[in-house]
């Protein structure tokens, strides 16, 4: 058994972050695809056609189960990946995240990629749970970029955050969705920018709480842990990135997609 | 003979608009890399290779004379597009905005994504022409989301812009170079952000005045003039904002690279 990552970059290392907390000596393969990213502005066909080439790769390193560590992705190609893959076992962001709210949420707010709210994935999901609850979905294209250029406590943050955030505190919501695996490094800001009593859901802590729940195995400690981390773009900025988010020294290894 | 543009994406497009300013009934054929997009933060050896894709389709088109509509591409990928299409005419557009630089221009600014600044091409090529020039480079990685958000006049953008751009003020520079083909667009945040006297250099203007001078008959008008946008990946989104910044219908087509 092995577990197989990806990501449009480095969003998705929030992900390996939450595991490396639960289990340090836990084996994977993480893939980046940093050469393309982001995702989140991009059409439902690129991006398909973009998570079938990311985990036809990590098939290749020898993956058995797959987890989209992407929210976009999760929202637009799990259908594809199933269809293209029968026989893997893909675990998605958003139906764990959408698990973790709970019933006395009435009003939720979701917070995502341009893409993922466009799909419309966590209300229908939302919707199916709690069919009496309030969704408030918000695209929020600037908080990838600002994660990336690692601009996460700057007055400026703040403020961009509380401008895209507005309308959410307005509905004053009991529970926020931070639906791409980026957002939760912008959690502090995230929270000054609402109600006290907002509960906060991230996707990464979902996402593992259900694997270690469903398929425990899979990310059980080994003496000689395999630990990859690859990019099919890879830079000193990604790795340093990699490096600080991850409080250890990332070398990042070059992918050639299928 | 027909002009190609390039550019990572619609960043390109203010060089498309500056030519329909001054000729709009010339022909053209425009490619935007949108399903790679940005290349700004991305490594030289993929910014290559993309280029070089980007250039074999526009050739595919028909093209004789392609215009690299993006500061990143030309500070980066020229020379391997000069050596891999050798009877090609290429058209960068930082050698045309470093001719516009005067004489008594002491103090010059540059900005632009990360793989620019980090190339050095533009202070290379300005301390040939002005060798005793002080040169001040700074990298505004947010200023393309930001206008790909059309974020043009919010007081976020102020403050942001006023955040990279201090040093430059501090320094007291006589004259910005925009080294980016999305900055024209930020143009008056900008301006606001620095010392009235400072000339603003922008790079589709010196791109076009250059085309004018040296290959007029590359964009003569003509009574049916072909136009045409091409995406690699093509969203509403994409044709709204293209659409915005040329003032015009524009209607893309989707573009399979070579």
């Amino acid at each position: 058994m092995l577990l197989g990552l990806f990501d449009s970059g480095i969003g998705g290392l929030t992900v390996v972050r939450e595991l490396l907390k639960r289990h340090p000596r836990a084996s994977f393969v993480y893939l980046g695809d940093t050469a393309r990213a982001p995702y989140g502005n991009k059409t439902e066909e690129t991006i398909r056609q973009y998570a079938i080439e990311d985990a036809a790769f990590l098939l290749g390193q020898g993956a058995t189960h797959i987890a989209v560590a992407c929210n976009t992705a999760s929202a637009v190609a799990l259908d594809a990946l199933r269809q293209t893959f029968p026989r893997v076992t893909f675990l998605d962001v958003i139906s764990p995240t959408v698990e973790a709210v709970q019933n006395k949420d009435k009003k939720i707010g979701v917070i995502g990629t341009r893409a993922t709210i466009r799909s419309g994935t966590y209300e229908k999901e939302l919707k199916e749970k709690l069919p009496d609850a309030d969704i408030y979905s918000v695209a929020c294209p600037l908080f990838v970029p600002i994660v990336e250029e690692n601009w996460i406590t700057q007055p400026e943050t703040k403020k961009i955050v509380r401008r895209y955030l507005s309308p959410l505190k307005q509905q004053q919501i009991d529970a926020l969705i931070l639906g791409c695996t980026h957002y939760p490094l912008l959690q502090d800001v995230i929270r000054m920018s609402l109600q006290k009593r907002v509960r906060i859901i991230d996707s990464p802590s979902a996402m593992l709480d259900k694997i270690g729940r469903e398929i425990p195995e899979l990310i059980t400690p080994s003496d000689e842990p395999r630990q990859d981390y690859f990019f099919t773009d890879l830079s000193l900025h990604t790795e340093r990135i990699a490096s600080r988010w991850l409080k250890r020294n990332i070398e990042g290894l070059l992918a050639t997609l299928p």
